[in-house]
């Protein structure tokens, strides 16, 4: 299933898409968050679907589309998981997987305008594919890892790469400022993804391709970081990993390209979908 | 006001601490959390607790007391903002305000159990004055921040030093494991605190004193936290401002002291309450 929500942003309906058309699913009565993942939600979506199909009806067309997923607990995200990306940052790779929480407050619908904080001169792009969980756990084994995997959505890492590398303190710094976090359009349940470990990953700003990669050159799969991230934190359904950029951000461009108002970043991930938004500067964020 | 919440693990109800005794409100109908405070819960409650004061009932005495605000969005650390901290850690201090971010999942009640994970041979103790955000803002100046407080709580940014330091990545990594965020007692409104700059803190473990500061000693002021925190995050009711950690951890005592299963910590700040927690091991992590 391809599941989605939409309208109003904190008034968002839920949806799915079958067929490239957009249906409402307000009918079967819970929202995609962690109590619908940890309650066989769906599971129990999915028969709704099966005996509603000739009901439902499609949304407006004009409507906005927001984050796929409702309140997830955390983001737990990866650093420097491609080599190639590791190389562009001009940042030493650690032995072990990087990682560092992103705030929940960032997140962002796939099409909302992202904004550029108060002195921020390297606010940058990164696609990457998310894992979202399904179920409780901690310590988890490899070979068990796939078993806490409810589905996949992409999520744009949005770094301002100043604040995160040149204002003291840890990364989370400069990946947390409001809208930071675009998720979607669509919540990809698992079984849709043969192969998380080969999926082509690719970015547009303004109708130029500056990010080109595919999951096949992560440098931990899925499975492993999985595993590996159990051990640091007790992981629960609703939860995001975020598995890493490739190469082809702004810091890597020569010379470097960072968003400025007005930009536009179109970006992809194969079988989730497309996203679009547009840069706008802090004085225009909405109060 | 001093409120809290009571009851098992995720069923908790509310009440308010009134000369010393645990009474209920569940008739008030709302649960502290974000929605509560963005939408002037406080004075709603306080005109509720007057309106019906001789009818509040005492919670029953055996009561587990859980985290007083539910489902906080996020919670934002500031690292050795102590100077005598900063010391006995052995870190380079920062000229800015360290920040990280911890893991929501890792909310505990502050009379729970702690976990130690597996592998861990270094968990540590910070007892530290948090700030209760209350109202939304991004780049809030220095002179407003005080408005944007709804009042403190006391946190332990329970630490795995091995895991932060040498495990790669941020500091993230040695913050968030399960239940290594006890929040409480009670979260106290703005108005029954003189002056969050003149705070004593401590801790005990096993009965001996470990820990003893005063928030006199700040680097960075909460006022200014506030406005510095915010240039990088978005702030939203119910966030969480946990404002770092005077000397007195394991990891500044000669010979280093880390927590060990059985192992008993008995904290408090003036004026905020005492919190006790018991150490066990991850084998016995609830599933």
């Amino acid at each position: 299933m391809k599941l989605f929500r939409y309208g109003p942003l904190n008034e968002e309906k839920t949806g799915i898409l079958i067929n490239e058309v957009h249906y409402d699913t307000s009918d079967f009565g819970e929202d995609y968050d962690n109590k619908f993942l940890a309650n066989g939600g769906l599971e129990r979506l999915e028969e709704f679907v099966i005996n509603n199909r000739t009901s439902l009806k499609p949304i407006p067309s004009e409507s906005r589309i927001g984050t796929p997923i409702a309140n997830p607990t955390k983001i737990v995200c990866v650093g420097l998981n491609y080599s190639d990306h590791a190389k562009e940052t001009g940042l030493a790779q650690e032995q072990e997987p990087i990682l560092f929480l992103k705030a929940i407050s960032a997140l962002n619908g796939p099409f909302d305008n992202i904004i550029i904080p108060k002195n921020s001169y390297h606010t940058d792009w990164e696609t990457e594919l998310a894992v979202v969980i399904g179920k409780k756990g901690t310590h988890i084994s490899t070979a068990e890892s796939t078993d806490y995997i409810a589905g996949y959505v992409m999520m744009n890492d949005v770094t301002e790469r100043h604040f995160m590398k040149h204002r003291g303190g840890t990364w989370d710094k400069g990946k947390g400022y409001n809208t930071f976090a675009p998720l979607g359009p669509y919540f990809v349940t698992k079984d849709e993804i043969e192969d998380d470990g080969n999926l082509r990953i690719w970015l547009k700003l303004n109708g130029k391709l500056m990010q080109e990669g595919n999951t096949k050159n992560f440098i931990t799969p899925v499975k492993e970081l999985i595993s590996y991230i159990s051990d640091f934190f007790g992981l629960f359904p609703g939860d995001i990993i975020s598995t890493g950029s490739p190469a082809g951000t702004g810091i890597g461009h020569v010379p470097q390209r960072f968003l400025v108002e007005g930009d536009e970043i179109e970006y992809g991930i194969e079988g989730l979908g497309v996203a679009k938004n547009t840069l706008i500067n802090f004085q225009k964020e909405p109060s």
